[in-house]
């Protein structure tokens, strides 16, 4: 059988924010009978975006070297397999792989993930997935929380902050968040259980987010789960205690021009000598082989409701660059995913 | 018996660089007759000067509430015991204490630490003294310093720094130092060892310093010893590698200014994601306890020559406020002291 597969290609670099003038449909055909022993055929159901894709188009080295003109986007997936030359999986299953932005792909079986859906296959990318091992290993490993700790989140609402609120409320601390309209705010307030959420675009200015984060953190900040950068994370440092562990999990106010050429804000590195703090970058692939090891914690969690979890979904493949586009107009609650069928 | 006893008292907030308008020469009077048990009387015969001073005149809390007016400058002291009610000293024994910018102090025998003069009592306000104690542990420790690390200095040629280069050197490493006259600059080359040393002063944007540091380090950077901040230190994170530990002792580019009135810089959070770099404030105080630690490893190293040490020595206690404020011009290579007689 010959599959027509749909694929986004990325094609020119953005001057600033991403969106699909950067991205090109492309259609690849897929022959099911050339299938090798131990592949499998999958077809995309849910296909994530996420900020380290726009990372990745910078001009400078990140990770590696910029993400070269005229490749396939990549991403996480969740798909369901459709043929199998694998004993591991028959039609039916669903997988988690990174087969980035195609509506198919035939993977070796090593490559895929077998979800057991007690829950949702889409958490595989959310809640269950990349956002929550960084949420989880940072927050607690490299933040070595306790639970008297003042937890500051920016970012609060979207997919990797929500699960870090909701987990250091259930460590027993206070729990401070950023977010940037009112509907964020009453989730964080109304479902997440959150201490304070602060809609960082009322306190607009250092000043103004300083003094609403004094008010908020009575007793100062312990540990800033940072998702975001800019203002909020500047006046964050005005805050900070002693043997206080800040987690760069994300900037992505910076991503759509502060990497190519550097927003100017406050120096604030004296900081850390009266404090003796810690600045740690953290990226969810680090723990990508204690996989296990995280699930095993949150889908007990998952599943008794004592983590909740909100997944924006657009639907269509046609609309993955504008999903990619609206994360950074702040658009989701909780992980934004595209869901193919 | 009665002694003079001339006190320097900080009375007036430095706006900018500190310097002797800030200070006014007092006088006390000690009566030798009124010791107690267990107390010593000390002449000062070396009393640092040291940027943390500057810091500590911050509007802004910094350790800790900004340092009241009027008030004895504090200080690390090397002194002679004149006389004793402890059983612990006697007339003639040098000892270390803090006992601020003073002629002659009381302290009880607890608060002093003796030395044994194998190497000159200078150097127990040097190399092997508060300084050495934060390079020591925040280099090794705090940096998880390797043999096969790239480490770069600022402020190379400083009492901390020299220390840092040396250690490093000692290591293994490939150690690369900025400094900002060229007669630090061979010292750095000519007796200290270092691979690369730098005149910042010829590099003064960051475009140039990170050329210049780029083509010091073709592997780039893993530990950043940092006691400046600013420029320096903005190119600095053009080139960390993955997993660098950028450790801040000091940044006294800021300390006349930037305390107050933060400056402002490329923001370069981003950085840390990629790199998942570690930057962990340090300070010296937090390695008080670790003091014998400290000296069993250094000691040998200064008494065999294999750690060379320079000291920076202003004659006369009427200059000290001139000694701290000549910190901040960079006129020292080494610790700045002042010899009382």
């Amino acid at each position: 059988m010959k599959l027509e597969n749909k694929q986004w290609y990325y094609v020119k670099r953005p001057e600033a924010q991403i969106g699909a003038e950067n991205y090109e449909l492309r259609k690849d055909v897929i022959d099911t009978s050339e299938l090798k022993e131990n592949e499998i055929l999958i077809r995309s159901k849910y296909v994530s975006v996420d900020p380290y894709m726009r990372i990745h188009q910078s001009i400078h080295n990140t990770w590696e070297k910029p993400q070269e003109l005229n490749t396939l986007q990549g991403s996480g997936v969740v798909g369901e397999v459709i043929e199998s030359r694998s004993d591991k999986f028959i039609p039916g299953d669903f997988v988690n792989a990174y087969t980035g932005w195609q509506e198919y792909a035939v993977i070796n079986a090593d490559q895929a993930r077998k979800l057991y859906p007690k829950i949702p296959v889409s958490t595989a990318l959310s809640i269950l997935g990349m956002p929550a091992r960084v949420a989880y290993f940072g927050l607690l490993e490299e933040g070595e929380l306790k639970s008297t700790d003042t937890v500051v989140v920016s970012g609060a609402a979207g997919a990797v902050g929500s699960i870090v609120v909701q987990l250091a409320k259930l460590k027993g601390c206070r729990v401070v968040g950023t977010a940037g309209t009112q509907e964020k705010i009453d989730y964080l307030q109304n479902e997440l259980g959150i201490d304070v959420a602060l809609n960082y675009k009322e306190h607009d200015s250092l000043e103004k987010m300083t003094k609403a984060l004094a008010e908020a953190c009575p007793e100062g900040i312990d540990v800033y789960y940072d998702n975001v950068g800019g203002n909020v994370t500047d006046a964050v440092f005005n805050l900070i205690n002693h043997k206080a562990r800040i987690l760069i999990c994300g900037q992505i106010s910076q991503y759509n021009h502060g990497l190519d050429t550097p927003e100017m804000g406050p120096r604030f590195l004296h900081k850390m000598l009266y404090t003796r703090a810690k600045i740690q970058g953290i990226l969810s692939r680090d723990y990508n082989h204690r996989m296990d090891e995280m699930l095993a914690e949150m889908e007990p969690l998952v599943q008794s409701g004592k983590l909740k979890y909100k997944e924006t979904i657009m639907d269509g493949f046609e609309n993955l660059p504008a999903a990619l586009s609206g994360l950074f107009d702040g658009s989701n609650k909780g992980k934004m995913l595209v869901k193919i069928y």
